[in-house]
């Protein structure tokens, strides 16, 4: 399109010509003279004339010349001879198309589908029956793990129960965790598929915070059995030490087993345990009411999208995918990515940054990192590494690490890790809708493959764009298998499901 | 959404802790003690102290405390607290959801309507029978204009008639070059709308070449006179000079009235005459090849994308402009601006650029400034005085310029300007289609009201985007407004169109 080709002037004198019109305007007005000067000398000495003579000479005569030549050898702007390179209008012009073409997307809705947000059946969501809660009564019994946590450090700490027999009550407890709220959501039919994947996801989070609250402690009784082997009392003892020195009270390894304590990290918005958590100074209303404003906003933002743009797109997919109408599949899926990828960074937004810092001000939890600057990711991994700080820091410290210095390779504890959050997100998916398929397990290993691809072949820009394709277009797919199933498994006879494209 | 509370850690220690944490990896391994050495002395013995005790503890003590402290005092990176300002990843974020929402409609279009696109349906639109080409013959009689603005020059150059004759022959010439064509296409029915638009278009060019032509040729003869009245031959005389200077024939007053000249500027891509045009050294045949290949292939495109895009959400438009059902006759409009902006786009970059660049490299003329960087104009004035240079070039120096000398103020120049521009918008689009409906010329018009409230209230990028978002909406405005009138008038008792939704 754009071209590299020299281009030269055809005489000197032109040039020089074209260069004193851009030095001066009073000199441009006569370029068809200065034509005739072709040494510097004599362009001074002509251009002195030529002010001089300026004055006596009409106003009208001057603009007479002016008028005579208004071409000027240049090249077009887009040609790469040109050395233009402003080109910032295009960005204001992709935000405009974007506008433009979701509210066409928007108002199109409306009009096919009239308006189909109603808070009623958000309802019906959580609850069959409005006088019996299951998945509340789920969370209400995890306490007893979190109690049978407590029981267990304190009777180690207290030294009357080996290490041993520690380590078998918390791999019982930890698969009780996870076990049986499983059984309760597959045996009971009482509990509808979003009322289980809230309780499990409370219980996956809960199995997460007590296994680094097993680990912490256990590192802590190493230090003092390491620091009681040394016998020296050097510097490397904070634990003693810190108590006399700060104006806050800090925690010791045997003080810490309180249930104010293990309540406090159940509660706070993180996932790694640790004796003394930086907290911060006060809880500043302002910013706290701002977070509930934005939580409830959002969360009813995501339940209106999902109502009036999701749902109606994912009905119509149904018959192209039974059919396995590929080129009306595809068309599909490209029209799911986008409402689905709203919802997903709307959901981002008021999880991660409103619902998060809402706890952690109320709470006075000092680190607020839950995200980092993955929006700029250029590879996958970083991707991974950096959208959700929580798991990502667990994952590190007591997954990856661990397994690295037991001796596993980097690929091979990278691989055991994404496998473990692939076994979550199934878990996650598949237990509340009580069906097994492996998508969700199978999008999440796939994530290895394409992040060697990315970081093997593309680079900067290139690599964020795979980044972004690979969000916006992976999850719907996922989506669209699980809803398939699902509808498929439940609503197969139901001619008014089967038949609403 | 962003907060600008204030967000202090709690204790002194514990931010100096934070410090040195920072600053040495060394130092972090153990920031529960640095919490003890509070004055800054202390603190650096104790660093060294701490190094000299490492290099005899164990590694595997250093990886303990390494594990036990993860959480450090930090504001989340979307708060405006925090300092974070890179989004640079936000910019492949629109461009690929630009592309993947286009690639949706690119898909859905193709399912609804399979392939429009048909290469003999574009004959048709020039041609009714294949064996009269009213237009063509249209474009072949304009050489009788050319030649009588010449035959007038010589005779004027010459003394053989007076000013005012060759005033009067000009005003009858440049009146019947507006006329006559306008008289063929509304009375000969086998001129098809496109065929009309093309061969008014030529004329209405060939209007504006000679009346710069006639311009440009009185200030030289005005010149002349000037010369002789003041009888000092002084250097602001260099039509007799410049022939010795340059390596180029240079061209000075009557000899410039060739067939060759006249029929050089016509040819040229500017609407403004000069005796000496700038030149360019010589044909560079690749950049004229990829100039040539660049036509064709967008040629091919923008009639491929109206056919297959354009014309489906035209036909479709017609029954809710006919019940003025507002809600759809909007969405349509949506779903018209993108389709008709992109072949905007496109045209214009195989017009200024390619078209241009090409006949302005086969003729080696110099000037190739045919646009300048409009993409990024900031008000809607910037816009119309960047996009199109020659037309810009022609109405500063033959129109504007003039009505100034005259005493016209600069509000009403502007205003005369757009509404000369506006006539010829209406000029070209309302004779071809045979009827006169004034949306072109009340388009053109409104841009004045417009302009102001840009200049007015927006700024910086806001001003840009509403430049942007005057053009995308604009435009297909315009068109529907056209081609609803047109398909009442020609096709209102036709079903197969009026139910073509």
């Amino acid at each position: 399109m754009i071209d590299k080709d020299d281009f030269r002037p055809i005489t000197r004198s032109r040039r020089r010509a074209t260069i004193t019109n851009a030095k001066s305007e009073t000199v441009k007005l006569r370029n068809g003279e200065t034509a005739a000067a072709s040494d510097p000398k004599a362009r001074e000495s002509f251009t002195k004339n030529l002010q001089a003579q300026l004055s006596q000479d009409s106003k009208r005569k001057c603009d007479l010349y002016d008028k005579m030549s208004c071409h000027k050898l240049q090249e077009s702007m887009l040609s790469s001879a040109s050395s233009f390179k402003n080109y910032r209008g295009i960005l204001n012009w992709c935000v405009v198309m974007l506008v433009l073409s979701n509210a066409r997307l928007f108002l199109e809705n409306l009009l096919r589908y009239g308006i189909l947000v109603d808070p009623i059946q958000v309802v019906s969501l959580f609850l069959k029956n409005p006088y019996s809660w299951p998945a509340a009564c789920l969370v209400i019994v995890s306490n007893v793990f979190i109690l049978l946590a407590l029981y267990t450090e304190r009777k180690l700490a207290m030294g009357l129960i080996s290490e041993k027999a520690g380590l078998l009550i918390y791999i019982f407890n930890l698969t009780v965790v996870l076990c049986f709220p499983m059984i309760v959501v597959l045996k009971l039919p009482s509990i509808t598929p979003v009322g289980g994947a809230f309780a499990l996801g409370v219980y996956t989070i809960l199995f997460l915070k007590l296994y680094s609250y097993k680990d912490v402690n256990r590192w802590c009784r190493e230090r003092t059995q390491a620091k009681a082997r040394s016998l020296s009392r050097s510097l490397s003892c904070p634990s003693s030490q810190s108590p006399s020195s700060g104006m806050q009270s800090h925690v010791s390894y045997p003080g810490n087993l309180s249930l104010r304590d293990i309540y406090y990290f159940v509660l706070a918005p993180t996932l790694c345990y640790e004796l003394n958590f930086p907290r911060s100074e006060s809880i500043r209303m302002g910013f706290l009411l701002r977070r509930l404003f934005e939580m409830l906003l959002l969360t009813q933002l995501l339940v209106g999208l999902t109502q009036q743009w999701m749902v109606p797109i994912i009905r119509s997919s149904m018959k192209p995918l039974q059919e396995m109408d590929y080129s009306r599949m595809t068309e599909r899926l490209l029209r799911l990515a986008v409402p689905n990828h709203l919802l997903w960074l709307i959901f981002f937004y008021s999880f991660f940054h409103s619902s998060m810092n809402f706890v952690a001000e109320l709470l006075r939890f000092g680190d607020r990192e839950f995200y980092r600057d993955w929006w700029n990711s250029e590879t996958i991994t970083y991707f991974w590494q950096n959208w959700n700080i929580p798991v990502h820091k667990w994952c590190l410290r007591h997954f990856y690490k661990p397994l690295l210095r037991r001796g596993a390779g980097k690929l091979l504890s990278q691989s055991a890790v994404f496998f473990a959050s692939a076994f979550f997100h199934e878990y996650l998916v598949s237990v509340p809708l009580r069906m097994f398929r492996l998508w969700a397990f199978m999008g999440m290993m796939a994530q290895l493959p394409l992040a060697w691809f990315v970081a093997r072949f593309l680079r900067g820009n290139y690599g964020n764009a795979a980044v972004w394709l690979s969000l916006i277009i992976g999850q719907p797919i996922a989506v669209l298998m699980y809803v398939h199933d699902y509808y498929v498994t439940h609503y197969q006879d139901d001619p008014t499901v089967t038949e609403a494209l």
